[in-house]
C-alpha cells in the first residue's frame, strides 16, 4: 500500500488559495505520484486526483490500473464502457475547479458539458509550486541521484576512445548507469564530439566519431528512486589547444560564479546573469545561447527556468541545474553543468566530479 | 517547401459539417503533419493549425519551429515573451469551435478566457476519420512500410538463440530495421519468451533468456517514410508439445478467419466476431483476452478499434491489424498478427512473412 503524503497535500492546499480555487483537479503523473506515492501511467484513459481545501483527496481511475488495496486515499474507479467525466462530475462542486495544463482537452470540455456551472481555470501551479520546494526525503533522493551520476560520468570518461561513434558513448554512460542501479536515464544521454559541441540541440548520432582535438559534451542524467540527476562535463581528446583552454576556463568560471550566486532571496535571474557576466565580459556573450539552467526533481524539467525573465527567487528546497556554455559554431563548445540545491544559509552542490580540464 | 494537401483537407471540412463546427484547431503533430506535410513537436509550446469550413488555413506556431518558407499555408508565428493563445483568438469567429481531443487544456481554458463567445468542442474526430481511409499515396507507403517489417523479421528469427536475453532480441530487430532505412521502431519491439509470452504486456527484460521448448513471440514494426507497421510472429525453441501445436493452429486458424471476414460494408466487430469463434469453439475463449486489432497509418494506434464494441464499418482505405492470440498464464502464449488494407472489393494483406509453425 503506497501511503498519501499528507504533508504535500498541505502544500497544495496553500497554493490552491494563491489560486482562489477550492477544488483541484491533479492529472500529470509525476504529481500524481508526488502527493499519492503511486506511478500511474494513464495513456489515453482518463486519470485525476481530486484535492479539496478541506483536506477530502479522492482518486479517479481506470479499474484496469488495478489500485484497490494499493492506495491509501478514496478511490473511485471506473472501466472503458463507463462515462468516466460523468462520473468525476458528480464529485464536484460548482465554480471554479483548478485543471492540470497538461488535461487533455477533451475531459475539460466534457466536464463542462456535464455541468455548465463548472469553470474551469489553469490550477496545475498549486502542484508545480509544492514540488518546487523539496522536503528532506527527496533531497536524499536527489543528493543519491547526482551523487550515482558522477560515479557513472567518471566511469564512462576513461572508456572515450579516438574513432568511438557518439551513440556508443551514450551506450557506454546507459550501461554504466543500468550497473549502479539507476531505474533508466533522466533523458537521452548526449555525447558529443567536436563542432556537434557548438550545436546545444545536436543528439548523439551513429556517423560522427572521435577525433584527435575534439571537444567532447558528456550532458547526461539517470533517474534513482524516481528522482532526475542531470550534468555536463567537456573534456578533450589530445592537447586542446590555446583557445579550447581558454574558452573551458571561461565556462568553469561561469559555472562556479553561477553556483556561488545561489541564496535564500536571490532572484534565480541573478544566478543566471552571474553566470553569463563572466562569459559576456570576455567577450563570448553571443556564444552562450540558452538559459543557464532549469529546476529539476521527479522530472528532468520542472520549475523555475534560471534565465533573466525568470521572477522566481531561490528559497531552501529549491534543486536546479547552472550549465553555462560557450558555442562556436562549426568548430567546439564546452559546457559544465552542475545540480545545486538552495539551503536555509546557501546552497548545496549535488555534483561532485572534478571541473578541472581534463584530457583523454 | 511542404506541399498542403487540399484533398485531406476538404475531407476535413466534410468532418466538420458532420460534428456541426465551422472551425477547428488540429493540433496533433501528426494530424498536422497529414495536412501541411510538416512535422512540427511542439514540446510545452502551443501549436494549432486553423481550418475554417469555407477552406481557409492558417498555421499557428512558435518562430522557435522556423517555418517561414517551409509551409505554403498562411502562417502566424509569435514568441515565447507573446500571450500565443490571444493571438490565436484574434483569428477566431464566436460559437463553436473544435478542439483536439489531446490539447492541453491550458489553452482551451485561456482561450475562453480569452473570448467568453467561443465554445469549445471535441472536434479531432474530424481529421481523426479523415486518417481513417487512407488515399492511394498512403497506401503505397503503409505497404512499403510493412515490406520492410517482414523483411526485417525474417532477417531477425534466424538470429534468435537459446541462452538471449528478451532485450538483445529486441535490439537485434532495431538493428536489422536501421539497416533497412527505417526511421525507427514504431513501438518499443516486442520479444518475449516462454512464460512470458502468456503476459501480452510484458515488456523485453533483461533478465528472461531464451530456454528450449519457449515460445517466442515476436511484435515488431517501423516507420518508414512517416508510416507505421506492426507485425506479430510466434516460433518455437525446439520441437514445441503437442498442446503448443494446437494452440498454434488454433491462432493461426483465428488469423486467417479474421482476414478472411474483412470486406467493405462488414462491421469490424464481425471481424473480432470471426477470430474469436476460431478460439472460443476450441474452448480458449477465456485466453483471448484482448481485442482483435487497431488502426494504423501515421501512429502505430489510430482508429478504429477492432473489438465487439466497436461501431465501425470497414470501408476502402482502412488500414488495421488482425493480431488474435491465446495465452496460457504461467506457461506459453501465441499471437499471429497482420495488417489488412479494406479494398473496394475486398482486402490487401499488408504482410507476406510466413504463418507456418517455426522451429528454430
Amino acid at each position: 500500500m503506497e501511503r498519501m503524503n499528507n504533508k504535500r497535500i498541505e502544500k497544495v492546499i496553500a497554493g490552491m488559495h494563491d489560486l482562489g480555487v477550492s477544488q483541484l483537479l491533479v492529472s500529470a503523473p509525476a504529481s500524481v505520484f508526488y502527493l499519492t506515492g503511486k506511478w500511474i501511467q494513464p495513456g489515453e484513459r482518463m486519470l485525476a486526483f481530486l484535492v479539496k481545501d478541506n483536506g477530502d483527496t479522492c482518486l479517479f481511475a481506470n479499474r484496469l490500473f488495478a489500485l484497490t488495496g494499493n492506495v491509501d486515499c478514496p478511490l473511485v474507479e471506473f472501466d472503458d464502457t463507463e462515462d468516466c467525466v460523468a462520473v468525476l462530475a458528480e464529485h464536484l462542486g460548482d465554480g471554479k475547479v483548478g485543471i492540470d495544463k497538461f488535461w487533455p482537452s477533451q475531459f475539460t470540455i466534457r466536464l463542462m458539458e456535464h455541468r455548465n456551472a463548472i469553470r474551469p481555470v489553469v490550477g496545475s501551479a498549486a502542484v508545480d509550486m509544492a514540488r518546487l520546494y523539496k522536503d528532506a526525503d527527496e533531497i536524499v533522493l536527489m543528493q543519491e541521484s547526482s551523487k550515482k551520476n558522477d560515479e557513472t560520468i567518471l566511469a564512462v570518461i576513461p572508456q572515450l576512445k579516438a574513432g568511438m561513434t557518439e551513440i556508443e558513448g551514450s551506450e557506454l554512460y546507459l550501461k554504466e548507469a543500468g550497473a549502479r542501479g539507476a531505474t533508466g536515464p533522466s533523458f537521452e544521454p548526449l555525447v558529443c564530439f567536436g563542432a556537434n559541441c557548438a550545436e546545444p540541440h545536436h543528439c548523439s548520432d551513429r556517423v560522427s566519431v572521435l577525433r584527435e582535438g575534439d571537444s567532447v559534451i558528456i550532458d547526461v542524467g539517470l533517474v534513482w528512486k524516481d528522482y532526475c540527476s542531470d550534468m555536463t562535463r567537456t573534456v578533450f581528446l589530445g592537447e586542446p589547444t590555446d583557445e579550447q583552454k581558454r574558452v573551458y576556463d571561461l565556462v568553469k568560471k561561469a559555472n562556479a560564479a553561477g553556483r556561488a550566486a545561489v541564496h535564500p532571496g536571490v532572484p534565480v535571474a541573478d544566478v543566471d546573469r552571474a553566470a553569463r557576466k563572466v562569459i559576456e565580459d570576455a567577450g563570448y556573450g553571443p556564444y552562450f545561447i540558452h538559459r543557464t539552467g532549469h529546476g529539476i526533481g521527479l522530472e528532468v524539467h520542472e520549475y523555475p527556468d534560471i534565465s533573466s525573465a525568470s521572477p522566481a527567487i531561490c528559497k531552501p528546497g529549491m534543486c536546479f541545474s547552472v550549465e553555462p556554455g560557450i558555442y562556436l559554431p562549426g568548430r567546439f563548445g564546452v559546457r559544465i553543468e552542475d545540480l545545486v540545491c538552495v539551503t536555509e544559509d546557501g546552497a548545496t552542490v549535488l555534483n561532485a566530479a572534478p571541473r578541472e580540464l581534463r584530457v583523454i
